[in-house]
C-alpha cells in the first residue's frame, strides 16, 4: 500500500462550460489506477476550501455522475477568486497547504485554472520541494479568455467562441429583418478584459466581406469615436444595418475602460454600466439611429448546451493527461494543447514547465487584427475555426439539459 | 386557369426563432396545390413593402431553400413595425392594398404577426368585402410575447421559453460555483413589456423549492423594493446565492418602468438602461453584494440553435393550416393552437374569427403567479412545460448553423 497516494483536484477562477469535463478527465483516469491512486479528493470552492481543510471525497459519486460532469457547465465542486501571495510574504499559508496534503496523504495535486492558478501551483510545488514533501503538482489550463501562454488554446475558449459566433449570426438575422423600419444597430457585449479573443470569434458568424458582424471592438485597439461612427455609417449605407460586437475591456485613447465612462453620475453615484449600453448611447446621440444591445455575461461562459465538441474533447484530454503526467513522475508542469496540423486539424497534449508559464497573458497578436482595427484577419480565422467544430449536445429530460449535481460529501 | 389565384405572405413585427418555419409551412403547402395557387409572393419588409408594391416571387427559391426556412431564425423576407390606421382615417391605404392585390391577382393573403397584425388583417378583409374584391385574408399568429387571445400559445414562445429556462439553469450553475468568494447575485433580463410569459419560463430551470431562479419579476406585479431585498437576503442565507430573472416591463408602484428609472442623468441626458443594470445597482448599493447581470435581448428571440421542437412543429402547422383554411374558402380568421390533452400533451389547429381577436393582450392569469409574486404556480408550470419539449437542432457546416439566405427576387 506504500505506493498508493491520494489525489486532490481543485477548480479556480471563473468557471466555464467545460471545466467539469476536465474534472471528469482527472477523476475517470484516476479511477483507472487503483493500485497507484487511492482516494480522489476535490477541494470545496477551490483553494479557499483547501486552506480550510474542506475536502470532498469523490468516491461517493457514481461512475455515471462523474461521466455526466462531461456535459455539465459551472464548477461542480465550487471555485473561487483568491490568489495566494508570494512565498516570501505568505510562507505560513503554503506550509499549511503542505500540512493538509500530508494529513490527507496527497501525492497528486491538480489545480485547474488560469494564469494566476498556474503561478500558485508553481509556488506550491516549490514549497513542497523546500519542505521535502513528495507531491506531483500539475496545473491544468482553463480559461475562456484564451490568454495562457504556450498552449495553442485554452479549454473553455472553443465553446465560448462557438456560442459567440452563433449568437452573433442569429441576432444579425434578427436585426437584418427589422432594419428597414426599426432597429438598425445591434451591439453585443462579450467578455475579454484584456484580450479580444472572444470578440474575435464573433467574426466566424460570417464568411463574405460584408457579412455581420460589421464591427468588432478589441481591448487591444484604442477606441476612436470618429472612426467608429464612420464605420457604422458605411455599414448602414451598404447593408442597411450594423452589427457590433464589443469586448468588455475596450478602452479609449486615454487607456480608460469605456464601460467606466458612464459609471458615475453627476452626484458621484456609481452607475453600473457595460460597454454595450455605452456604445448604444453614443450611436443614439450622435447618429440618431435606433439600437438594441445585449450583454451575454455568464450566459456565454456557461452555454454548455451548444459547447464545441473539440473543446469538450480537449478539456477532457488535459484532465486525463494531467493524471498520466503525474503518474509518470512529472511535477511543476502544465499540460498544453499543441496544434500539429491545420487542415485537417490535428492536436495533441504535451507539457510545459510551470516556471515558464509565470503570469504571462497572451493577447491577440497584431497579425490577427485587421488593419482597420474593426475585424480579424484570415490568419485569425484559420486559428479559431478548428476550435468551434462539432456540437457536443448534453442529454435532455423534459426539455431541459440533464446537468448533474454531485453529492459533494466531505472526506 | 380561372380558378388559379396567387398567394401573398407577409411577416410583421418583431421576428422570432420560428417565424420562418411558418413561412415554410405556407409556401410548401401552397406548392402542393398548383391547380389552385399560382405564384406565391412574399412582401419585402412586411406591409411597408406591400404598400410600396415590392413583392418577392418565391418561385425563384428551390424546394431545398424553402425547406431550410424551417431551421432559420429572423425574418427571411424582412419584417416591419408599422400599424395601419383605422379604416375611417386611412381608407386610401387600404384601397391601395386591394389595388395591389388586384394587380398581382392575389386570392390568398397571409399576414404573420402579433395582435396589431391580426387587427390589420381583419381590416383588410373588411375593405376587400366593401370593394367586392375576392380574397381570403388569414392572420397567422406569431409572437414571443405569447399574448394573443384564443390560441393556447403563440408560435415563437416555446423557443424563447426554452432558451430562457436553459440560460437561467446554466448561469445559475456558474454563480453557484463562484458565490462563496465572488458574485452572489445574478440577474437576467428578458423580454416582456406587458406580460411576464418569458420571465415565467425561467422557472422551468428548476424543479425543487429552492432551485434557481429564486426571484422572478413580472410586469403584472408592481415592484416592491423592500420585499425584493428581503427575498434576495433570504436566498443568500439559504442557498448562498440568488438568481433573479426580470421581465423588461417590470414597473414600480407608481406604474413607471424600472428601466426608465436610470434613463436620465442630472444633466437630462438620456441614459440607455435596462432593468438588469438597474436592479444590479439597487442590490449593490443596498445589500452590498457583488452582482453580475445579462441582457439577452435579440439573442433570446433568435436562438434557433436551441429551438423547441414542439414550437417549430406548431409554427409550421399554423402556416400549413392557414393555406388549407384559405383553400377551403375561409377568410378573416386566424389559425389557433388548441390544447386537447395535458398529459400526454396533444394539440391541434383550429380557427377563430379575426373580429374576435381584435387588439386583446393576454397577460398572465393571476393563478399562474405565486402568491408572493416572485415565482410561478404548478398550474403555470404545467402550462409551459409541454411547449419547450424537444430540441430542434439546425444542421451545421464548419461549426456554424446552416441558416438559409433567400435570393428574394422581385416578382
Amino acid at each position: 500500500m506504500r505506493n498508493i497516494k491520494n489525489a486532490l483536484y481543485a477548480q479556480s477562477g471563473g468557471v466555464t462550460a467545460v471545466i467539469n469535463a476536465t474534472a471528469c478527465g482527472v477523476i475517470e483516469t484516476a479511477r483507472q489506477y487503483p493500485n497507484r491512486i487511492g482516494q480522489v479528493f476535490a477541494a470545496k470552492n477551490g483553494i479557499l476550501g483547501l486552506l480550510a481543510g474542506e475536502l470532498i471525497d469523490t468516491a461517493f459519486e457514481s461512475d455515471e455522475a462523474i461521466a455526466a460532469l462531461k456535459q455539465t457547465p459551472g464548477g461542480a465542486f465550487g471555485s473561487c477568486r483568491y490568489k495566494l501571495k508570494g512565498l516570501a510574504e505568505n510562507k505560513a499559508e503554503y506550509e499549511k497547504l503542505i500540512h493538509i496534503f500530508s494529513t490527507y496523504n496527497i501525492g497528486y495535486f491538480f489545480y485547474n485554472g488560469g494564469g494566476d492558478s498556474q503561478d500558485t501551483t508553481h509556488k506550491i510545488a516549490e514549497m513542497a520541494k523546500t519542505l521535502d514533501y513528495p507531491v506531483a503538482c500539475i496545473g491544468i489550463p482553463k480559461t475562456i479568455d484564451n490568454d495562457l501562454p504556450f498552449t495553442d488554446n485554452c479549454p473553455g475558449y472553443g465553446s465560448v467562441a462557438k456560442y459567440t459566433a452563433i449568437s452573433t449570426l442569429e441576432a444579425s438575422l434578427d436585426v437584418a429583418a427589422m432594419a428597414h423600419s426599426s432597429t438598425k444597430v445591434f451591439i453585443l457585449e462579450v467578455m475579454g478584459r484584456h484580450a479580444g479573443w472572444i470578440a474575435a470569434a464573433a467574426a466566424l458568424a460570417g464568411t463574405a466581406e460584408n457579412d455581420p458582424p460589421h464591427i468588432i471592438l478589441f481591448p487591444e485597439i484604442p477606441f476612436n469615436p470618429e472612426l467608429f461612427y464612420a464605420k457604422v455609417r458605411s455599414s448602414i449605407e451598404k447593408q442597411g444595418y450594423c452589427v457590433i460586437v464589443a469586448a468588455e475591456g475596450v478602452k479609449n485613447e486615454n487607456n480608460q475602460y469605456l464601460s467606466q465612462q458612464n459609471q458615475q453620475d453627476a452626484f458621484g453615484h456609481q452607475q453600473l454600466g457595460g460597454v454595450a449600453p455605452y456604445l448604444a448611447q453614443l450611436v443614439n446621440e450622435n447618429l440618431k439611429l435606433k439600437t438594441h444591445w445585449a450583454v451575454s455575461d455568464y450566459l456565454q461562459r456557461s452555454a454548455r448546451h451548444i459547447a464545441s465538441a473539440v473543446d469538450v474533447e480537449q478539456a477532457y484530454a488535459v484532465g486525463r493527461k494531467a493524471v498520466e503526467f503525474a503518474l509518470a513522475g512529472q511535477t511543476a508542469i502544465m499540460p498544453i494543447i499543441v496544434r500539429k496540423n491545420q487542415k485537417p486539424y490535428e492536436w495533441q497534449i504535451e507539457s510545459v514547465a510551470l516556471s515558464a508559464v509565470a503570469n504571462q497573458e497572451k493577447k491577440m497578436p497584431k497579425e490577427f487584427i485587421r488593419e482597420d482595427g474593426f475585424g480579424i484577419t484570415a490568419a485569425c480565422r484559420d486559428y479559431i475555426l478548428p476550435l468551434i467544430q462539432g456540437e457536443s449536445y448534453p442529454s435532455y429530460r423534459a426539455g431541459i439539459p440533464q446537468y448533474v449535481k454531485l453529492k459533494n460529501i466531505k472526506g
